[in-house]
């Protein structure tokens, strides 16, 4: 079994059958037997990409595809753009975060991309400098506005932690903080720094207004907690049955066998793998497929915890291969196999 | 066995078995357990590439990710970046060495960039540019004042040619000639032209201040000589004991067959082994792993003959598949079974 679950600090609902997740999750993974058309199953969106970080974006984005996404875009800065369209010709790259325009000029490009996405993952490789930091921040407002979903990562959570309102209360959203972004995160929203390790995803979750939040370390924690007062914000996605319905406290601990090469961008290449669960669930949402049985509101919790399965698995199977040489390309041919073995052959292949 | 050992010119200390040495090399291999952080196995940086040369630099900071390093950056002229980035995405590349930049305008940048890593590596695809050579300066003066390993090959030994007070006396540095490098810097810091040629690397060392000499050939040799007058310089980062501990003159010849294939980048893949070992020297001397019985002053001697080693393993490899036709691109995929070869497939994966 993959995943062990902890009593929440507010546990309202506990789930009492990891294997229960399991299947919740298959049933967002879209059919593959020639009913879909082009963009049902997926089209992902990644933020990020300036002076000094081309890969990162493309892992995220790459990830996307090899996970199943049927389109994966880049938005990133034209100083990034060529490397970035270097590394695949699969990638779709719209090189429009130039340092020299206003948001007023990016504002209806973004929305024009935003539209056509099932999920923006703001982080991989923006980097800290300014024009970045104020186009990531307008894209989070205009992705809330339509309701595409979020995953927030990197130099993203950055930004979160500099001005928590951008993300509060927004249920469509799901952190991945590493060790040192989780740390900084806790202390700038104010969790309690004496409340036990394993409670703390719960508590951002909860001082957040009810993002998801996937802790990344030697196991990932994924935690929602929308029973806080900043529960009551309303979510403008969520209907009021949704609303009443997400009343949840839960984290739940994935110990799926990682590398022990810790190279950098893994993390991007979770988030991409997060932000294709997410786009399958807003197609699933849409209706493209499945029996409709999953609440919205329960798809950024079930996304967080596939991806990061998936993403641990791809990692094993690289560093079994590569030992101490594993470098992060090594993940992306691995995401097939790590997929089947933990939702099936079936979900990979579409045939039995 | 792999090395030979030279009667050193004065014989303070004679390493009597080489596989002593290969012991001391393995006790700074970081293990491979999942105990340790992102960035605890090696952030290394290479600072070269600008119009000319950007094969150069990416050969020296693949070859540390293939080694076992976390992460590995490029300090670059923006004339180089682009290339440089499209090679791997696993690279980190910084344009920051902009011809139209001044010195006192790119400090904070390399300052900041040079407190993150464990060792950084001046020379690969430098070149011999005004401005590029200024921050090669720069940028060694950077890492002295923190304490940062440094590796100096190619057009970086053409600066300290010109200007031997820039390394002098700096424990901390391994310089690897090749053979016309080693004549050059010879002549320019007046090593008797009638010494033998196995002392003339000891001598150097010695009229270095210490520094570690590499003197690439058919076999390489590897000496440090920290009993002249020079080493009275007051090395800033080692403490009293090293500096009475250290006092020594050794040089062993390494004779591991490499390859017979002479193409241009196989230096540069030596650099960034090289380079490696010492990231894991400081990662060692900081604590993160091992017994601490290593000396610091220790770590360059070590981490040139490991580096040696495995380079010409890889090289030897590569030419056994490629023949005539080897290029650089060859050793990359070679390392890690070279490093095995060595050190053991359990120092390469962690795993009996």
């Amino acid at each position: 079994m993959t995943s062990r679950l902890f009593p929440a600090l507010v546990a309202v609902r506990i789930c009492p059958v990891p294997r229960a997740i399991l299947e919740q999750i298959k049933k967002l993974i879209p059919p593959l037997d020639g009913s879909l058309h082009k963009g049902q199953s997926g089209r992902v969106g990644v933020l990020g990409g300036a002076m000094d970080y081309t890969g990162a974006p493309f892992f995220a984005a790459m990830t996307a595809l090899r996970f199943g996404a049927d389109l994966s875009h880049v938005i990133c800065s034209p100083t990034a753009a060529g490397a970035i369209k270097s590394y695949s010709p699969d990638l779709i790259v719209h090189p429009i975060l130039n340092e020299q325009s206003t948001c007023g000029q990016v504002t209806p490009q973004l929305q024009s991309l935003l539209s056509r996405l099932h999920v923006l993952v703001v982080g991989p490789g923006l980097g800290r400098e300014p024009y970045m930091q104020s186009f990531a921040k307008l894209a989070i407002q205009i992705a809330r506005e339509s309701g595409t979903y979020l995953v927030i990562d990197a130099d993203g959570l950055f930004l979160v932690g500099r001005d928590p309102s951008i993300i509060k209360g927004y249920r469509r959203a799901v952190l991945t903080p590493n060790v040192v972004e989780f740390k900084r995160l806790g202390e700038q929203i104010g969790v309690n720094p004496t409340a036990p390790a394993h409670e703390r995803a719960g508590l951002i979750s909860k001082l957040l207004g009810g993002v998801t939040v996937l802790e990344k370390g030697r196991n990932d924690l994924i935690a929602v907690d929308t029973t806080g007062n900043e529960a009551n914000l309303k979510a403008s996605h969520l209907s009021d049955l949704d609303e009443a319905k997400e009343n949840t406290a839960e984290t739940i601990e994935v110990d799926v066998e990682g590398g022990f090469k810790r190279c950098g961008g893994q993390g991007d290449v979770l988030s991409g793998a997060v932000g294709t669960f997410l786009a399958w669930g807003r197609c699933y949402e849409d209706g493209a497929f499945g029996d409709g049985s999953i609440q919205a509101s329960r798809v950024p919790f079930l996304a967080a915890v596939g991806g990061s399965m998936v993403t641990r698995e791809a990692s094993h199977r690289g560093f079994v291969k590569q030992g101490r040489g594993l470098v992060t390309e090594d993940l992306i041919p691995e995401l097939g196999a790590a997929f089947a073995e933990h939702f099936g052959s079936q979900a990979r292949s579409g045939r039995l």
